[in-house]
């Protein structure tokens, strides 16, 4: 068994953003030379996500915008502590903050539409995601 | 370690529907002859998603009003490209789009009432969910 | 490759909790003696969650409310069976069931605020939560 781990770095200029990883990742399972076995993505800060879905324009804002309806800006209990991401919290909590990608032939065994997005809802600063293929 | 891989075929004949994969999931188990390790089951459209929860048709049908409730059929800017189905996105967004069971002892470790189904939100069409078993 | 599993047992007093289990996670990778792998961590009833977020009692008892208004205690067609725990279901269902950690150099990967939470909904009842750590 092989195990290869990579961390990806984000500072995103924007508050919200939504960032197709699919190349990189593909990148890192090509470089791991793991055959079969399986590649976690995973955010590392408690305000992002993983979002596996479709790369097209609208349907990313109306992700965004669906997103504000469910978990909107709002005065929570969490902004006593002085943070103001407490809406955050809780879309990161709708989308998943992780996806399990298979790897099938030395390649991510993806669908013919799956794209794979690193979801940000409090950028701005330096955040990581975790990679890890691990197989044979 | 071993890897052992399947693709499930769905053309289910209504547009939204549950589909329980719990036994086909036990076959694919033991086909593999792995005795430890753990079992992706992952949709592999993007419209689609994979719940584990009850086999009860009340609970099912509440499921499928509650999905709809949170994310309707509207009119989205996704359907400037032709398509219809930005409602289907969102469901499975909140649904979640995979599952990793653990394998112990040749099977699906699951707990008394875990079922898992496949969950189709825009059906009538051929679509694939990847299974991948992986261990020793 | 090597798998180690074991189950934690929860029976909270109230009906609904969330439960840090993240020091129980690393004293079983710890166990494991497992240096570079994964920790699958799935709840095994199906009115429970895993939810990997902050400390911070403020945003828990946000969360807490946030989920009560999207899935509301109401009269779902599931209570038709007798059980009276529909909202128990779906509350689960947007929080997701499981978490996969990343275990690097002996340890849980994890980022700086991310904590790993048991989400009861439907307590004071014996449940139970599975861990694999799976690796080498």
């Amino acid at each position: 068994m092989k195990a290869h781990t990579e961390y990806l770095v984000f500072e995103t200029p924007e508050r919200r953003a939504l960032v197709n990883v699919t190349e990189k990742l593909g990148a890192i399972v090509a470089k791991s030379k793991i055959k079969e076995g399986m590649c976690l993505v995973s955010a590392m800060h408690i305000t992002a996500g993983i979002w596996v879905n479709d790369e097209e324009s609208g349907l990313k804002q109306d992700l965004m915008d669906w997103l504000e309806r469910l978990a909107p800006v709002a005065d929570y209990r969490h902004h006593r502590t002085g943070e103001d991401n407490g809406d955050a919290h809780l879309k990161r909590t709708i989308l998943g903050h992780q996806a399990l990608l298979p790897v099938t032939n030395g390649a991510l065994d993806l669908g013919p539409w799956e794209q794979v997005f690193y979801a940000e809802f409090d950028g701005r600063r330096r955040k990581r995601v975790v990679v890890k293929v691990m197989g044979e």
